[in-house]
């Protein structure tokens, strides 16, 4: 599209040493088993699957990626569309399964148009219909000959889903539901898939019956022609227009004018109409999708260190290619300039956050597991043991149910806190690369864009802080009322208040574990203090909401520091990697935990976790001593993230640091706007003189 | 181009009580002169200008603004194109001054290709050009008979200039210089305006005469033929793509093999080299730039107030309007959902930000006003008086070039905290949007990405720390050495030194004065901190860069809490408001101070500033009193910062309140991906069946 480079240009190299061999050179400065640790990040058996699907994407010219970076909104709905089409096609070809599936969706890394058809519309049809409505509803949807989506959140409500205003009134007569939006700002909204793409919706409305309301519940209704594609009479639908990111989404609104539905497609599983007595019945409980979203917000938790990695990734190959001034203490001699690695304000920026990709990494994966075991043993225990007599020992009364309260709560506070680091890291990140992290070819602007969302859906991160709140509070009143611990949370509460009187003595420098224990008393501490504001002195909930948020922050900076810590003494990783290696994972630790209580300083010091001095000590002397052992392993630290050049995408963050060469060969060859010649006078009506292959055109 | 909105659509309305009744209530709550205070922030003649153009700009088609957030780059840049060629002719047509012309660019808001032409091409070549290159070169360029740019960074130097590997050698043979680019990273970058637009650019190249380099100084070269635009022989010169924001701009890269300029060439105000003897010459001092720079980063503190005011405008209106959930202590009889802006969470995120906009106007004010004032004595004293004596009275001590210096660093350390406050500010206000801020109707999104760059360019915010410290040591070390005080910052830190022994006792809750005192203390305290680490201790620099950050900080945050106590004292101030109106700007102040004291409590803790109860008092009682306080005059507050609509260009934003009208209206109307029809199945190769205007395509 760009006019050809000129012989002369072609010839040149950037200055001094070359990106590849500084790289080179900052691998070699380390011995970390780059393979074994990416094994026991990963399992082997996960980097096999993405070799495997990584070639075959490859190979398909519709996932090639130069172009996303310039294509506007259409273009790139239109690309997604097709990338989204030879995904399920090759899905059929390669007899892939859900894992297989979600991995090439991973690779590809944006957000598709049968994003929320092949997730939520096909887990609502396979969790809360009956066997009739899957044999009707689900068998078609997974062979996307309909193609569905989710529609709950509305223009006016997003949080509060007991709000929603959409209506599905039960007709007595001709047995049907009739689906309404009786206002505005009833519009169903920001709903993934359904702005152009889907044919069908399951819609969550207000069920009523005889004037009744019975809360919010999930119908089925088609709302485009299976064969035209336009929508169905009475019904409105479109895209809701550009986002910040997730532009190859086509998020929809929906409304409906009296549209009836038959019976069969109110989803039946828990909740019904019987259409003989026109009653509402409700049939076994919901609970799974209670767990479920337990399970969807530790999966998040464990994405989000993937997700920062592939910034710190980026981030941390460019600032070793990337040099600039030299250090100003070094003698005449060494003129050379210094790569920006080197400074310790750009260190304290990076490694930190390459600390938190691990510690939400094993934290995720720690409440994954904890969540599966427990999900065993409570079908295993069925029936067998009554919760609610519990016995004397710590393991007779760790019911499954609590240890299950007590993730969930977990969870939310996690979700809240991971997605935060997250997002808020990928800016430090792109901020890191200077002026050049701007530019889209960075890799990271686009990628923090589409991930924003995150802080929002699945409970917004800062509702979510009430919900972690009102569950420490309960725990707290269980402690005081001296109910013996059933968890992790009710044991870190009675501990503190055993030993509230006496005070603590933590070793913050010099023991993991009393690091550990120091982020445990500084949440229970702020846990009875929120309880007496709550309790004792009648605070309104509202005027507790930022100490609530606050809270609920240190409980999950709290569990994040434990689950890190644990994990580096199980042998399911020491096992794994030389000791050198762990070695440099117990640095990572220290530093996430430390530079974690240093911002938190004022916190930790009001609990008495620990001393002015030692917060002090912590961090002039201890956070830089880590920041300079960590130094060298940094680059094979996030190369052991295993993130293909083709998944990210980015000039910056190549694997060869071959920066310069391709910041300038996107820009001056594959860039179209280099295609158009302007007339650059305002005495000119001329805008474009001439654009490759397209006529030249005026717009003045 | 999307389809015709169905009649029972237009029927219908929001739920519940509408935005307009919802944002007059609001207005009804507080008693503030809005169009006083308007007045104080801007002044009458500004708000009469910005009135003036905004009538000319709104009757101009090619200002409406309804398709910015759709287009994609190529589009946009045409159509910001356009418009600056409409601008310029307006410019000429209305006979604006520069004033002007600026104000048309601030209401429409957005980047042009003239952008740097107008600024650092017309400025280089007025203050760098001798009187006869103004006649060659800065003529044209004001009539835009040639555009330019000004081509500083270099693919692989940003911040460090002295780093620059373009050369321009003198060649004695023939009287020319010859701009050379040696290597690939030698490559101009960023250069705004250059990418597609300019035939000139003022390049900044390193000066070589007879073998020896003589730093960078500014060449004009010509890059593009006059006539047909196409870059000229052994020039190669494009746009670098797209970027997080600023797509209207055509940054550009520019090469060069051997290109000849004459002599006359060289912009020779300050140096030159004499076409006879073939040496360097170098007359008058450039500190003149130096000034304008300080200039420049005052104008950012002052912009940066107004910057975050657009979003922190939008998300309190839409706050007020959005209603979401009940008390959860509210009687049952209360049932109605809450504007979320009661909640404190809410609350604690955007009035500290609403505070902020006051804080950094007024002090991006003062330091324009002290720049000027101080431009004036030192013109005026020039000759009168030896600035190296120093009399015993402040008076004669606070000589112009020392406070120059200190207001110099301030500008660094100011510029830095400033912009950061605003850009991350505006991504609190986004999210506190919840859902509805990631759409581009938002209006702060795509506001963000434009304004992110400014943390980054004018030196770097990181970076420009570093000059803050050694200026504050370099002024503890002459304290130490008992050299009397020349200027606020010398000033406070005699102080802190003779009451270090004894301490301090500030009652930061009581006393406006005493809040403003700890803020000086804490600065002092870390300025001699650092001080010993450096002299006493010998830590290496780079050892000390995250100390230095700190201290720049602390430096920058007692400046802006200083400079916004002593404009609500300045009798400019209090003479053309309400006394009750000045009583709520006083609380923004404390609001705006305690906030900022809490966030960095362990500082002031260790500095002895106040006590650990104080700050905890301040926190659980003072700013959550102050928030109260001021919530019922958010909505004047924002009113008077007097952002027209079509200026905010926000849904969420509206004036009128109707923020779900408006993103309906926008997103089924205006939305262009409502003219294609999908075909969504995966068996069909067919992806767009329909396109309004243009033919289906196929694209698998």
């Amino acid at each position: 599209m760009a006019p050809p480079t000129p012989e002369w240009v072609k010839q040149l190299t950037p200055s001094g040493p070359q990106g590849h061999e500084l790289l080179a050179a900052e691998r070699a400065s380390s011995d970390i088993p780059v393979d074994q640790l990416s094994t026991l990040l990963h399992t082997k058996e996960v980097l096999d699957r993405k070799q495997q699907i990584l070639t075959i994407l490859k190979s398909e010219p519709v996932f090639d990626k130069t172009q996303n970076y310039f294509a506007g909104r259409t273009e790139r709905f239109e690309t997604a569309l097709a990338r989204a089409k030879k995904l399920a096609n090759l899905k059929v070809k390669h007899n892939w399964n859900l894992d297989e599936y979600r991995t090439a969706h991973d690779l590809i890394s944006e957000p598709g148009p049968y994003g929320l058809h092949d997730s939520m519309f096909v887990i609502t049809l396979g969790e809360q219909g009956t066997p009739e409505q899957q044999e009707r509803f689900l068998t078609k949807a997974q062979k996307y000959e309909i193609i569905g989506c989710y529609a709950q959140t509305e223009l006016g409500h997003g949080s509060n889903v007991r709000g929603l205003e959409t209506t599905a009134t039960w007709s007595p007569e001709d047995k049907t539901f009739i689906i309404h939006s009786p206002h505005l700002t009833a519009s169903k909204w920001w709903i993934g898939s359904l702005g152009r793409t889907a044919n069908h919706a399951v819609v969550m409305a207000q069920l009523i019956i005889n004037g009744k309301s019975f809360g919010p519940h999930p119908f089925v209704v088609q709302i485009r022609d299976l064969k035209t594609h336009e929508p169905l009479e009475n019904v409105h639908v479109g895209d809701i227009g550009p986002k910040f990111g997730y532009n190859t989404m086509d998020n929809g609104f929906l409304l409906f004018n009296k549209v009836k539905i038959p019976h069969v497609n109110m989803l039946a599983r828990f909740s019904r109409v019987d259409p003989e007595t026109n009653k509402f019945v409700r049939q076994g409980s919901p609970s799974l999708i209670y767990g479920t979203l337990t399970w969807v917000r530790s999966t998040i938790v464990m994405q989000a260190g993937s997700v920062l990695a592939r910034g710190v990734t980026i981030a941390t190959r460019y600032c070793a290619v990337r040099r600039q001034f030299q250090d100003r203490d070094a003698p005449a001699s060494e003129k050379s300039e210094n790569p920006v690695l080197n400074y310790t304000m750009v260190q304290i920026r990076l490694l930190p956050l390459l600390a938190a990709t691990f510690a939400l990494h094993f934290t995720g994966k720690a409440m994954m597991e904890l969540y599966q075991e427990n999900q065993k043993r409570m079908n295993a225990g069925n029936g067998n043991r009554d919760s609610s007599k519990r016995g004397a020992g710590p393991e007779e009364t760790q019911s499954g149910s609590d240890i299950l309260a007590d993730l969930h709560a977990s969870s939310c506070g996690l979700k809240a806190l991971s997605s935060t680091i997250a997002a808020e890291g990928l800016e430090v990140c792109r901020r890191a690369c200077g002026g050049h992290g701007y530019s889209s070819f960075s890799g990271i602007g686009p990628w923090y864009s589409d991930y924003l969302p995150t802080t929002t859906w699945e409970g917004d991160n800062y509702m979510l802080t009430q919900q972690v709140a009102r569950y420490l509070l309960k725990s707290a009143r269980s402690v005081i009322n001296k109910e013996p611990p059933t968890n992790d949370t009710t044991t870190i509460l009675t501990e503190f208040l055993s030993r509230s009187e006496v005070g603590c003595a933590f070793d913050i420098i010099g023991s993991d574990a009393d690091l550990v224990s120091a982020f445990a008393w500084r949440t229970s501490f702020l846990t009875f203090e929120a309880l007496k504001h709550r309790d004792q002195n009648k605070k309104p909930w509202n005027d507790l909401l930022v100490d609530f948020y606050r809270l609920s922050k240190a409980h999950s900076q709290y569990t994040v520091v434990k689950n890190f810590y644990n994990a580096l003494q199980s042998p399911a990783v020491t096992s794994q990697i030389p000791a050198s290696t762990l070695d440099v994972l117990r640095k990572l630790f220290r530093l996430f935990a430390l530079n974690t209580l240093e911002q938190e300083g004022s916190e930790f010091y009001a609990s008495g976790a620990c001393s002015k001095h030692q917060i002090s000590l912590a961090r002039t002397n201890t956070v830089m001593k880590l920041l300079k052992e960590i130094r060298p392993h940094a680059l094979r630290l996030v190369d052991s993230w295993a993130f293909d050049d083709w998944v990210l995408d980015s000039s910056l963050g190549r694997y060869d640091g071959k920066v310069y060469e391709d910041l300038f060969y996107r820009a001056s060859v594959t860039n179209p706007l280099n295609g158009i010649t302007v007339d650059p006078y305002p005495s000119s009506d001329v805008l474009f003189k001439k654009v490759e292959g397209i006529a030249a055109r005026s717009k003045l």
